[in-house]
């Protein structure tokens, strides 16, 4: 599950992550991405984690659940998640076939993104370091 | 799904999208209104939706599923989604029929509704801009 090229980069800027998917994940690749997403909070402090889908042209059930799990899991360790970069296409499918984000929040790009992050991460205390 | 006349309108005002139905919309062209919404929200960079269906006197289980899916859509795309002008007499029938609307916000009219978005937005970060 190590084995490979990277197909996804994280990115630190401030007090975020900035994780971009470049293609289309299998199974093993996603959960790699979330194992590796999740350590990096912890070892970069990160308060927030904008997730950039926007080269993917499908988001099925296994991926979609796994954006939720990362959510959760950043959650637990102190982190907010924003999804960006959903396109319509992709957005309708979804929608169609039931696949729900749950509590994950959406936002359209990679500005609004950071943008609806610093809001966060302002109303909690550590935005005020 | 392309073809006839367009039975509905999609105008940008601010951050925003008052999309009309002008008349009643048989299922395919309820289709067409929703991906041309969905897709509008991400050309304008949309912060927020209104569908003003008091043309309208009749919503049935197709079209109620189909605002129901927008605004999850929409939501998917960092978008906020209100329903206004939905009628006494089509108000009485939906609930009688069971026909519901989910987590769709709904308003009394145009006014009410832009109110009620820009409500939503001010919330958000985007709605500094």
């Amino acid at each position: 599950m190590t084995a490979g090229p990277r197909l996804f980069s994280i990115l630190r800027q401030g007090a975020f992550l900035i994780a971009s998917i470049h293609t289309a994940l299998d199974d093993s690749q996603l959960l790699r991405f979330q194992e590796d997403l999740i350590t990096m909070i912890g070892r970069d402090r990160a308060r927030g984690v904008v997730i950039d889908v926007a080269a993917l042209d499908v988001l099925d059930s296994f991926a979609t659940s796994t954006l939720r799990d990362i959510g959760d899991m950043a959650r637990l360790r102190g982190a907010a998640t924003v999804v960006v970069g959903i396109q319509p296409d992709v957005a309708i499918a979804m929608v169609r076939l039931g696949l729900r984000t749950g509590v994950l929040e959406t936002a359209l790009d990679l500005e609004e993104g950071l943008a609806l992050l610093g809001d966060r991460v302002a109303g909690s205390p550590a935005g005020r370091r």
